[in-house]
């Protein structure tokens, strides 16, 4: 146990080995002067390492801590993320920023030093205009409002969430406010906090599209003979688990670097590109916690393939959620619910639960988990009509945002569009409009991203099977390594050295997030399913 | 997984129900003129956030962390402990415990209100008597000689670790000189970094008794015949983590505020006085592990049962190293090594490894897990032995301070004197005067307040046995409830409010640590065990 001084360096048996790099690269330099450059850097360098503390005790949380240790936890974080944010914008960054600018003009575009004082003067500014005073109420609504909506879920109530939804959209107003004159509409700075540089008009042109190409995909498949349901199945949690190790070994998940754990809502979290932490969930009755490790890895492979000299910089770090979606849904749908994936994996999983799958093919099973069926519930949904939950919720956000209608009438406006483009009938709020968390704390603009994702994973996939035309055939023999590398090659290693925009166009060759490869990736894939060309217009 | 940014306030999956508390806390003050009092209590209460948060990551370091988590993880730690210590020392925090002078002199002695301020301006000006470039300098010896002595220690070659030892008493020498008038002799400043208050003189004067009175009951013994060793036995490691839980459920463990994990070298954390995290280590052919764990428990419980009220201040943790080691070895050795206890759990040990006690009955483990046998290994010695260890390691390192003798005769003097008190000849250094990492890391000073709680433990466990006067027929029906809550009543809750002194005094009734005790447990102990009176005298 420590000595109850607060210094660690007393305590004989806290001092790893390690230790011995930082107080190398600290002390080693007394009496060296320092360039503004590298001040800049030991700045950034602290303020991510505070940064990456909160990220490790956030996963500690959700999937170490013991019950009762949730007060003090939710105090130390409050903290570190407020000391992060102090260091962050401090003046004297900002003077750095200043003294640096024809360092900067003297570098390459594509140098470190250009990309990190680029990066972070763009980061550094938009704080900026941002007064603590709104941060904090922001903050503050969001932890207040969020238990309002679990209660008012639990209740299916939605009038009392009403006054929750009203107190954000008012603080988002004036969070826009801050950002007079830098975007074309208001809803621009909202999506520009998740996705950087892309603009309501982009976002809303793609849509578009799927509401004219993807949707009818859906009305033709509904119309035919529907799946009969499998008999009920039990996957016991340890050969789950056993056999999810074997698929992401098999991707490239290694124990000196990563680590896969239950929790209650998967998520990805890393404490450096060397300490990746995948999480997921199991259930005895359904394989949906495989899919759900799968997404999680993709989104740690991005983190874990940043270039290593970008480390403890802003810039080691997946560039956006729309990019970073893209890679959990590549790996979770286009790699993990494809035929050649499961032509390989298919006679081990039939290995591990033979009695769940006496009597099924690697093609029936191939079938069964992209089945599409048009549901309530957003992270439930299928490929086909995942899309379409985005795009209702893109709608009412700009229009809540710019107060179109009564804000007592947004369930029925809800319900209204999951007729028009689901065709299902919303049975009460909390399978409907009450459904998402994301409302409650604020979190308006980033559902889009979820969706871009999607779009650009298929971008992407096109691209990849040009470089490496027989990728299928390696998926067939449970080969990834060609996917990774790749992946690491033309995308992840960048880390957040460019724009999402940028970053797009080095790895498909256009900056622009086209939706057109998704549609097709989709015809093809049903069409596969469903045993006929679907939606051939 | 995140979004760029370094704020968490966006990420939806990482915003947890308990935040409310803090932001509550935070903003509903806004408005309100703080008090000088609040004030310092606030900038506390960051600092032990700061610190707390250190302590659950280096606690995921050696549990949890990914191997090639390393680098990144000894960056973050050495930030967050530099920006703890610059928050801390900060010229603020002098500024308001000045201002409060009167304020503590309105309060009680015992208030919370004093407390607080008395031992913060303790600390405070403790740190503020080191200039941080020594601090510096000392962190940097730590981190860059420890891996010297391991290396050392591996080939076993001593002169090699001369220099690094050389350094860190430099060092020493002159951190004692930043308190030059504080104490009676050089020794003292160390002694105080572990055991506030406690004086050189003191503890000489204490280990002189036991050289007298303890040493002569070892020699004793070593003329009697020796016990044959138990046949080889195996102990599946997932049966002994089962019946560790068994016990140190039993002791008050609850899954609500505890966790118990494996690990290298056993240690315990904690986040909070509701997350508590002990370690232990396994080994298949011994129960070394039991032993560990309910000596981290004792520690854990410690932090567990200080008042609640104190939590998020510099008083919310145990008082010193030795009164905490007093709680490790109390549940470890007078209630783990007892007979009452192993009357209960002996049947279920057995129920548990029937084939590895096929023969034994309790009375026979009782005296097994007793055994007494001179050994070269501090952390491997008996209760009958432990002391001597210490012993030397006291007088060596004063020595070492005074520069009494030339360094290269460090290990003859180590060698000299564990044949003079143990009765033992060292074959190699390694196993000798390279035995420990403390001195490497400069933890000079540290070593007394293993034989310090050793001797408090039997202290308080008479004064225990007074008000509980049945507590051996409470382990028997294996209830170990009064014993917690006598400890948590008349010790752990009040934590850092007192001096170790002023706290021993309002366990004990007396502020003095007397040998006394623990000298008489040993004699009645062994005594039973031998099957006849020891060392009378």
């Amino acid at each position: 146990m420590d000595p109850p001084e607060f210094s660690i360096s007393h305590d004989p048996a806290a001092l790893p080995d390690q230790l011995q790099a930082i107080f190398r690269s600290r002390f080693c330099s007394v009496g060296v002067v320092k360039t503004a450059f590298d001040e800049l850097r030991s700045r950034l360098a602290e303020v991510v390492d505070l940064a990456k503390s909160a990220e490790i005790l956030r996963w500690d949380e959700q999937v170490m801590m013991p019950a009762r240790g949730a007060p003090a936890r939710a105090e130390q974080l409050a903290t570190l993320n407020r000391v992060t944010h102090e260091t962050f914008t401090s003046p004297e960054i900002g003077r750095l920023l200043d003294q640096l600018a024809d360092f900067e003009r003297e570098h390459d575009y594509d140098s470190f030093e250009a990309s990190l004082i680029r990066v972070t003067r763009r980061d550094w500014e938009k704080e900026r205009k941002v007064p603590s005073s709104l941060r904090a109420a922001m903050s503050r609504a969001a932890t207040l409002n969020y238990p309002i909506w679990v209660r008012a879920r639990e209740r299916d109530d939605f009038d009392s969430f009403l006054p929750a939804l009203r107190e954000s959209l008012e603080l988002k107003r004036e969070y826009v406010a801050c950002f007079e004159g830098d975007y074309e509409e208001p809803y621009d700075a909202l999506l520009d906090d998740y996705e950087p540089g892309m603009r309501t008009a982009h976002v809303r042109e793609t849509f578009e599209y799927l509401k004219a190409h993807q949707a009818p995909l859906i009305g033709e498949l509904g119309r035919r003979e529907p799946r009969k349901p499998p008999e009920p199945r039990r996957f016991p949690l340890e050969e789950q688990r056993r056999f999810e190790l074997d698929v992401v070994r098999r991707f490239g998940f290694d124990d000196s670097s990563w680590r896969l754990d239950p929790t209650v809502h998967p998520f990805a979290r890393r404490g450096s590109t060397q300490d990746i932490r995948i999480t997921t969930r199991y259930f005895e009755d359904k394989l949906d916690g495989l899919f759900a490790t799968m997404h999680e890895f993709g989104h740690g492979l991005y983190e874990h393939q940043v270039d290593p000299a970008l480390e403890r910089t802003p810039l080691a770090s997946g560039v956006s959620l729309g990019l970073h979606e893209s890679q959990s849904r590549m790996w979770e749908n286009l790699v993990g619910r494809s035929l050649p994936f499961w032509r390989f994996f298919f006679p081990r999983l039939k290995e591990r639960f033979p009695e769940a799958f006496g009597g099924t093919s690697a093609e029936d099973w191939y079938r069964e988990v992209n089945a599409v069926a048009p549901s309530l519930i957003r992270v439930e949904a299928d490929e086909a009509t995942y899309n379409l939950h985005i795009i209702l919720r893109f709608e009412l956000e700009q229009e809540l945002l710019a107060g179109s209608f009564p804000l007592e009438q947004l369930r029925e406006e809800w319900d209204r569009r999951m007729w028009e483009y689901l065709g299902i009938e919303v049975p009460d709020a909390a399978s409907g409009v009450l459904q998402d968390m994301h409302w409650s704390i604020g979190a308006i603009g980033y559902f889009s991203t979820y969706a871009l994702g999607n779009l650009i994973s298929a971008q992407i996939w096109e691209k990849v099977h040009e470089d490496v035309p027989d990728l299928d055939e390696q998926f067939e023999q449970g080969e990834f390594g060609a996917l990774r590398e790749w992946l690491g090659a033309h995308l992840h290693r960048y880390g957040r050295k460019f724009t999402p925009a940028e970053t797009l166009e080095r790895v498909t060759g256009s900056p622009r997030i086209d939706p057109e490869p998704y549609v097709r990736y989709l015809r093809r894939k049903l069409g596969e399913i469903y045993g006929q060309p679907v939606g051939s217009g």
